[in-house]
């Protein structure tokens, strides 16, 4: 089982991946939590040239191809390993992150994030849960929190509305992989939501793919 | 006019193209010397992932990634601006090294190293100069070199003897762009044959693209 948290800067998701994480291992689950971009030493390697210095220091196509890097390296090293012996790996941030960051608001390169991941490993999640806030509520939490990655928040406020935008379409997109949870509240009334839906999901027939 | 040099490790590529851009300036042209992977400041950062550390850092398919963010860093902020102002761009290693290096040697991911550069750019040289050196002179050239970047000649006598086969392949399926010069004997010797090749190239016609 293959499951991302995923929601603009400052959403929350990483608290409620980290959370959630935690609720599967107490109910007995051998979990591993890890973060995108980033997850293995390589990919965090690669982390630091893409989430540190200027707005501007890298153009969306080459940005494109440093995240398709460490999402090769993140799969091979790290998520495909832990699949194989039957873990469960909860991820903070995969690729519907770059559909939305570089697809959806930076250069209109979409249909490239897809090709490349096609050909790159074609991996998606099993579940999805897309953490969704309004941006001014985000940014504001994101910006709280200053640690020198800041690169993508300091695009402002106009390119998270276009954010979330690009994750409510990614929602239409995958409605069988993909879960919209508030984000409003206290960090318990969100992953409260989340459990709801797992819940929900549990009891739920499968659609086959 | 975009020219690149190519070889194996220790081939003596990097000095060659050195001697070819200043004797170009000599005879007038303002040329910019440039070099893969790297070029641009952040194709360089790019670079220290790929040069340093164990042989086994990346996997194939993550180091084919890497060069190309490399590679398009490098053409959009360098190559692409110096040539669309007159310039002549003559640069150590370009497409063809991944070709040779990621395509032919490890793991046949030749069409996958072709499909990303044709995304990515497409961009080819307009003539290439192909350093050629047995792989036991080589190899102790580059040894001799110790610098921390050493990843690829760390590979052995074996893989560079892979390599020599790839580049001899690719003059091949390029005989309009790749001109092989044999690389043995003195600097000048080399570069003798360089500008030899390259004086003989100006007095032949061109066949077209």
């Amino acid at each position: 089982m293959f499951i991302s948290f995923e929601g603009i800067d400052g959403s929350g998701k990483s608290t409620q991946a980290r959370r959630f994480a935690e609720h599967l291992r107490q109910s007995g689950r051998e979990v591993v939590l890890t973060r995108e971009p980033g997850g293995s030493p390589g990919a965090e390697d690669i982390r630091r040239l893409l989430v540190e210095g200027d707005p501007g220091r890298w153009s969306a196509e080459t940005e494109l191809l440093l995240f398709t890097a460490a999402r090769r390296d993140h799969l091979e090293r790290l998520i495909e390993p832990a699949l194989a012996v039957g873990r469960v790996v909860v991820s903070d941030r995969f690729a519907d992150s770059t559909r939305v960051y570089q697809g959806a608001t930076r250069g209109n390169l979409r249909p490239l994030v897809d090709a490349l991941h096609g050909q790159m490993s074609g991996r998606e999640p099993d579940l999805t849960f897309v953490i969704d806030l309004a941006p001014s509520d985000a940014l504001r939490r994101g910006l709280a929190r200053r640690s020198g990655e800041d690169r993508f928040e300091d695009m402002g406020l106009a390119f998270q509305e276009r954010l979330r935008e690009g994750f409510a379409a990614l929602i239409d997109q995958y409605p069988d992989r993909c879960v919209r949870v508030d984000g409003r509240g206290s960090e318990a009334d969100v992953a409260a939501r989340v459990c709801a839906a797992w819940e929900a999901r549990a009891r739920q027939p499968r659609t086959p793919a």
